[in-house]
């Protein structure tokens, strides 16, 4: 079974293909893409132990060899040092503009290859092949690619878009359970923002979800991606529209930040974040209670966190530390907040500089002493 | 006086202006396209005591406060760290998404500043202001913009279109005659690659042009701006006819290897680059010979270089070490070098793979030995 998306960019137009085992299949999916017989493959210690040789073997088979870059696993490594070990791979091997850099991995290779690919040369070709169901379902469509600085998460990047993209849903298999369920949040953020019929699949099929099960889950992949593809066709510079998929974003960026990137997953957080939204635009009138309660529930079944971080000395992390963290976030213009937030199940807005009170207020509502 | 010039590209399109006395006025051509109340302005140790405060007072004279990222002067800080001091600024100033960024200074800071636009929050305006005659004619045109890498030049960047390019020709007053002339090697490209006229017209005002004579010199500048503005447009990303502009720079780019971009100028390597590209397509039969000595002629008129570097322990470079500085230029392709090749004057073409030994020779007939 296979799905195949159309993202419409006018010339940087590019398919995503969805389906099980597709890796094996990987050679024949890529070559009419590949002009030279070597490809690079950017990737990690966690990921190439487990799929890397599938994927050399897939392109040997239609004669197109691979170099391997293996970067060290983890966030905290998407940064200047990591993004330069690509590029001193690519130039001493002497890649040139048309060879292609595939990104084997989550996404953090994804973003940090993506974005090497945008910069080395100006520019090469670049085929991404996400691993985690987060990345399946949101990194993968859209082109952000980047790295993260001291001060603040993807503040680097470029908009670049890949040529290809192949989801196998048997890479989730191995995902770590923890993993798998911040994918979980990004796929409730679909249905939150757009689709309120997802949303309702979503609640009528979490243990299935949870097992894996297909073709349940391909669909599912498969919505998704539609519905950014969608998104991104009319904003691919995210001026508008594209906005609404940062629902849950200010604040998930902040509990990123506020705990170094370390203790949280980016899902984990988005997971609070949009309950921290969902609880601001109830206060704003924007949302029914009840619909804050089946976001907040929905989220709770897929065993994601619902209380956002704790602060070692004291109970919670103090307010002005969360606007500080939320000041530094791309999303503020001019100065100005600007939240996405939800006006129920289906249908999200942008709203500009809440007050204070109810964005302290929304975040105290999902802090660690209502848990 | 005062030319303006529209560069067609799409939603990417913007203007060029070209005139004496521009920069008191500057506040008054930016004002339409700077939507906040500041700008940061990056610029370098020996531009800024010449001409910041030029440029901060006509901001400030329309309202607009400006923050000044002064980086060392000389390619050899065209670098990451160079990058990060700009992101560092950006970051900590808190500047967002529709902050401009404007560049003043010749082509390290134009590269620089952009490659900054184009990364900081995955792309900022960019306005350009170029300050050296190089500058002016060839990188305020397409976009190209990025840093160096140890082991070869511009390796890293992005294309990125500046939102307007402010050409004031009274900052060639200051320039040292030596980059003045290192400018006019870009000129002379723009008459062999496209306009036997503009040639011709070289050849008949040389003092006047090393004068700095107006209407004179302005005319020349914003026929190659024109010129470059066509190429671009009909090629943003280069994949064809925009090669043409690389005549002379894959023997130039080897020069500035060799020599660590140490002790030439770029225009000075172009210069004899183009003298090495006559004599290789003299050599193949496509440029008349009379042709080869013009190019040489006009090139030496203009006081610029007309051979190769030496190598201080024997008389001149090895051409091992020749060929492997040129393999690594981006013009090679599928391992195949491409050489931008005059075939007269006012027309050029693209030659794949001639033979090794007519590089060679067209390498020594421009050595020192010959001088």
């Amino acid at each position: 079974m296979e799905h195949r998306l159309s993202l419409d960019l006018g010339e940087r137009s590019y398919d995503i293909v969805i389906g099980a085992s597709l890796l094996p299949r990987l050679g024949q999916l890529l070559q009419p893409l590949v002009q030279q017989q070597r490809v690079a493959i950017v990737t990690n210690t966690t990921v190439a132990p487990l799929y890397l040789e599938r994927v050399t073997q897939s392109l040997q088979h239609v004669g197109i060899s691979s170099l391997p870059i293996i970067l060290t696993d983890g966030e905290s490594f998407k940064n200047w040092h990591s993004l330069n070990q690509i590029f001193d791979t690519l130039i001493e091997q002497r890649f040139e503009r048309s060879t292609v850099l595939i990104t084997l991995g989550g996404g953090v290779i994804g973003d940090i290859g993506g974005f090497a690919a945008a910069c080395f040369l100006r520019g090469i070709p670049f085929i991404q092949i996400p691993t985690t169901l987060l990345s399946q379902v949101d990194a993968s469509v859209g082109g952000k690619t980047g790295i993260n600085h001291p001060l603040g998460k993807n503040l680097i990047g470029a908009f670049y878009q890949p040529r290809l993209v192949v989801i196998d849903s048997d890479t989730l298999s191995t995902l770590p359970r923890r993993e798998l369920l911040a994918g979980y949040a990004e796929i409730i953020k679909y249905g939150i923002i757009a689709d309120a019929s997802l949303f309702s699949l979503l609640e009528a099929h979490v243990e299935g979800l949870l097992r894996l099960d297909n073709p349940l889950l391909i669909d599912v992949i498969h919505r998704c991606c539609a519905i950014k593809a969608q998104v991104v066709a009319a904003d691919e510079r995210e001026n508008g529209q594209r906005a609404l998929l940062n629902l849950g974003h200010t604040f998930g960026h902040a509990i990123e930040t506020l705990t170094h990137y370390e203790s949280w997953l980016h899902g984990e957080a988005v997971a609070v974040g949009m309950i921290m939204a969902a609880e601001l635009a109830s206060a704003l009138q924007i949302c029914a209670a009840q619909d804050v309660t089946r976001i907040r529930t929905l989220i709770r079944r897929f065993g994601l966190p619902i209380v956002g971080p704790s602060n070692p000395t004291s109970s919670n992390v103090s307010i002005d530390a969360w606007m500080d963290a939320m000041s530094r976030d791309k999303k503020v213009e001019g100065g100005q907040f600007r939240f996405v937030l939800p006006q129920g199940i289906g249908k999200a807005t942008i709203y500009r500089n809440p007050p204070v009170s109810m964005i302290a207020q929304a975040i105290t509502s999902c802090s660690a002493k209502k848990a």
